[in-house]
């Protein structure tokens, strides 16, 4: 079980420090424009093996991705206080180009995991070019809202009271401005949101609705507002998903990956609640959505569309 | 963070060994009727401490439930094969007689773990004794269906290729053949059951749904067959639920306790998902059921009612 | 990364537990000559997966174990109250002649792990059957002292208060009656053992050592004659066992393999130290000994060598 | 299980972090002289909460710590690339003069850790504070030569193939540059390094040591030079300690703490095996050193006293 992971400024590094302190995988091979950075989070991480797992952990070039089950590709310029998502494309379509051709080359059968942002626009990019490889598109996904939806059922959770993994509710489409929280969906237990909002004593206000809307929205911003940039709350889920995938756990996700068509868009990565395993993409769940949301969703998968054809993607 | 275990026969002692090798709690005392065979699992669970966590677990009698945060209940008659759980019914109620009240005493600010069947009715009957001794009924639980809800959502995720953790599905009312399997409250990624098995080219027909029913009842009667008792997955589930409270995890569970009125059936314990922290029972959630649903609940409260009437409780 | 495990009485079925609670291993496949026991133990411990990973566990016969990359050995007959191990001997070796070539056709790039008693003579057998099939001797090994040696390690943890892990002690030679304590080599925190407990306030008297010793050489017999069999300790060894070998953790554990020569002994399977990793033994570590252990050794050797010799092997 | 953390830059946030991911501690209270930057992290970790376990982390003041089992300190400033850790000491010094009262008073019951640098400067200050509001010394520790004996054990076992869980090697006396490795105390599975080196046919030359202890010794600094400060290694060794405190493990870690005499040196805070428990220090293990290694614990003392002195503590 050996693990690549391209581009080890914080959120590759973090998503490295995540699976040896969780004991996934055997051997991880950290690959970075600056050899330099990938060799200093080398050896922090090693020091932490001996409190944790004794995971393999070195640097190398994507020759030395050959064999790996899973390559995580987290390589790009990170978002500033205040750009969008979007803002950050161009240069990080470049490094793609550069990237993916070499990492699918050297680990034919390995699953690729993209996290650069913006997330939708590079899986997508990141698809065009494995599948130009001759990899089957389903082994390409990213992050997508994986983290919103996180984030959506963590601020549910601390309103109610109740542990986030028992709130059921998913954010759909972009990693982005144009994100759908998926609240006609959402439920706690089984129990319709709102009916269990109601139980709880705090009905689910249309105030409440856009603070936790905003919150989950302008969540990165206020991270990297505070702090520089996010990376915890993504190194955990890379994890999570590495674990999932590596030992074929099929469970539910909402991560990004090309759809033949969502709303009448076609050709466009976004998220949808997949079921993921050894081969990616096992089977893609679309959920039941409410008038506006159908909306919503249709209007995020145009964006991302619109954005892609600026490029010439 | 200690606990205690009383009744340390298949499944106390499997709880035991599931908590030391998941590195929850540091103190376990382990006390049954027969000290020699709490001292003999003392010892096999000791040698897995250098292999996992080193938990400090010893045997000890009522007095050394001192300090416990959490006690577990599992002593009793196995269910032999073929009989049903209300037949242990008598014996049951006798020992709770002798044990409960010296637990509440020994261990006053803990909380009064049930896994000892019949369930529901042991349940009431420890409830009704701990409050006796001056013990809120909010902190006395039994394990309820959880495991039978565990079951059905293995089963489903088994038959729909997705984890079980991906699939919500809640088995209310007894532990026991009058168990209430919420078929209408059932989703995969927060997508009605119905729709996902249609989704995933394998409607849900008639057939399947008897078939997984009868699989969830009678799961327990078919292991005893095979083995003689069961324990593996009640140790797992006591594990995790006692982590919940002792962490104050606030996680949702179908355990059993005393509700002041159920389907009309006033002051009967039987299993609604309930959400559980620290101090026990800290919400209960009423799921939404069909027509059918309501009166299968109805029954299966009448049912333990019955129960505990027929022995003056 | 599938398992196999063959022989599901209480060692196997407590070590496919104790890898489902772990989350080692993606595919765990139990084989038992009564399938109804092995698929008893499949659902009991099936149920156990929402409340830890979602291993895929089911039964299957020798064919079933393609893919493995480790299929541990539990099938025999238990030791009874009183028998000594060696006494099991007869029967067991009949077993293993049926049972290793199907399980080294079946699954040849698999670590072959005994468990079954007499331990070292179980492995030598195995390892001869394995290895006329085409595999190499290195990849087959017994669990050996490895729950001996965690004995002693809990003992002493106990006695002077500090965690087993913490303690560094061997139990070298047979697993069985003439096993060697290796207490010259013995240490806390690189402080030979004496010094520590001189230092401790509680010296190391001939006493002592006397009551560790036969609280380790008849632990397991205390353990039967409490509860039957023991199983929790070697469950636990097994999975730590299991995840050095498929993660290549290249760990230290006194493992029984067949040496070309211990003490003058030629061709005999016993305990010693061993570097395990992915493709099994990867190196021996002889340690040193008092001219009292070695003489021990040289005994617990000669009497393997006389019991393999009554049975022509 | 309350964990507070007071300055939450790199470190303290990956301590944060590594916590949530492995489930240790119900509630953590984050401290910072910036608020802002706290909420960011708590934020980004609670993001990671979904995928791991529901810790209850939040931000707060001094008071906030009240009821905290443990009280982990990483306020200061970082050691800038080319600064010796005893520059730092004047600035820090007056931070902790500024946040150790408040925090003894407002959890009189917790054991305090301190990771700041110059480590055990720090170390003796904190004990000194604490003392002074009534705190007994023995509750009162630094992360020490942990890190470094972490990273002699990865070293070592990189270098001979072993897991560095199975070597077994402490670094001694100051954190920095005149910190001792124990080298004549080294071993692989109860074997000395010397006889395991031989025996793996890689003999334990000068240059190897040299090259080990120059690696070990240089190691923050040159991942400082590739990447700015060091916080994985440590955050994982805090996790263990934290672990090891709260569940009373009683393992063996070289912390610093304030002896009475190291060497001659009298009233000094340096690294040497500890027993860690719930009343933090339980017990001081002296290694067996060679005559060498005498002398530099003796010179590693003095030049801790000496900076003492420098500013009268
Ligand atoms: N998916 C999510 O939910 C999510 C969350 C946080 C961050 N992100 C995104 O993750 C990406 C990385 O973020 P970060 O904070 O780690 O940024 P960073 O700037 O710290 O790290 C990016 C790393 O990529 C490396 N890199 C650049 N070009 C490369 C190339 N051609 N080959 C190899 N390595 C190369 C850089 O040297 C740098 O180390 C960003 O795009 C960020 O927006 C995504
Ligand atoms: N809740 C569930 O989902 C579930 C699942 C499996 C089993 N169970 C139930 O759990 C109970 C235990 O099952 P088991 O297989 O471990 O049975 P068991 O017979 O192996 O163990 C019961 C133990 O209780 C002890 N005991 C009896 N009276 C006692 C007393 N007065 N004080 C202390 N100890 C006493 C016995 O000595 C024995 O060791 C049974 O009632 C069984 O039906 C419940
Ligand atoms: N290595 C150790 O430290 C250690 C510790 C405990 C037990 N043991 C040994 O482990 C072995 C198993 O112990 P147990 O308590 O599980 O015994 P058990 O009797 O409960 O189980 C043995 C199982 O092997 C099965 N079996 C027998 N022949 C078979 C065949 N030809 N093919 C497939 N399965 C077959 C039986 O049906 C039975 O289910 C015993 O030899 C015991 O002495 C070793
Ligand atoms: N013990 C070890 O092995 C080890 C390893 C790495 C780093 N360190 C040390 O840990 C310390 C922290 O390192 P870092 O990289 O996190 O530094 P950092 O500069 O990123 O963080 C220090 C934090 O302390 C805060 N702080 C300063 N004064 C404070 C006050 N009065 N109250 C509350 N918070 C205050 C700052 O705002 C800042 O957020 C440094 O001293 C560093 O040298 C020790």
């Amino acid at each position: 079980m050996k693990i690549g992971i391209v581009g080890t400024g914080n959120v590759g590094s973090t998503a490295a420090y995540s699976l040896v302190l969780q004991g996934i995988g055997s051997e991880l091979v950290l690959v970075d424009h600056f050899p330099a950075l990938a060799e200093a989070h080398v050896m922090d991480i090693l020091h932490a093996t001996p409190f944790s797992y004794p995971v393999n952990v070195h640097g190398g070039t994507f020759a030395d991705l050959a064999g790996c089950a899973l390559v995580i590709v987290a390589a790009g310029v990170n978002q500033q206080p205040g750009e969008t998502r979007l803002a950050l494309l161009q240069r990080n379509a470049e490094i793609f180009a550069g990237i993916i051709p070499p990492i699918v080359r050297a680990a034919q059968d390995a699953i690729i995991l993209i996290a650069t942002n913006p997330l939708d626009i590079m899986t997508q990019i990141a698809t065009k070019l494995a599948v130009r490889e001759g990899m089957p598109a389903s082994r390409v996904l990213g992050t997508g809202t994986m983290l919103d939806t996180g984030r959506f059922r963590t601020l549910l959770g601390q309103r109610y009271d109740v542990a986030p993994s028992s709130v059921h509710a998913y954010v759909l489409g972009e990693h982005g401005d144009s994100e759908v929280l998926n609240w006609s969906g959402a439920s706690v237990a089984g129990v319709p949101l709102e009916q269990f909002a109601l139980a709880s004593g705090q009905p689910l206000s249309a105030e409440i609705m856009q603070q936790v809307d905003q919150d989950v929205r302008r969540a990165a911003y206020k991270i990297i507002a505070g702090k520089g940039s996010t990376y915890y709350g993504i190194g955990a889920a890379i994890a999570a998903l590495s674990r999932c995938i590596l030992f074929d756990e099929r469970s539910v996700f909402t991560v990004s990956s090309v759809m033949a068509e969502v709303e009448g868009v076609t050709d466009v990565a976004l998220s949808l609640p997949h079921i993921i395993g050894r081969k990616g993409i096992e089977m893609t769940i679309f959920p039941t959505l409410s008038v506006e949301e159908h909306a919503a969703l249709s209007q995020s998968a145009t964006v991302i569309k619109t954005h892609l054809q600026s490029i010439q993607y």
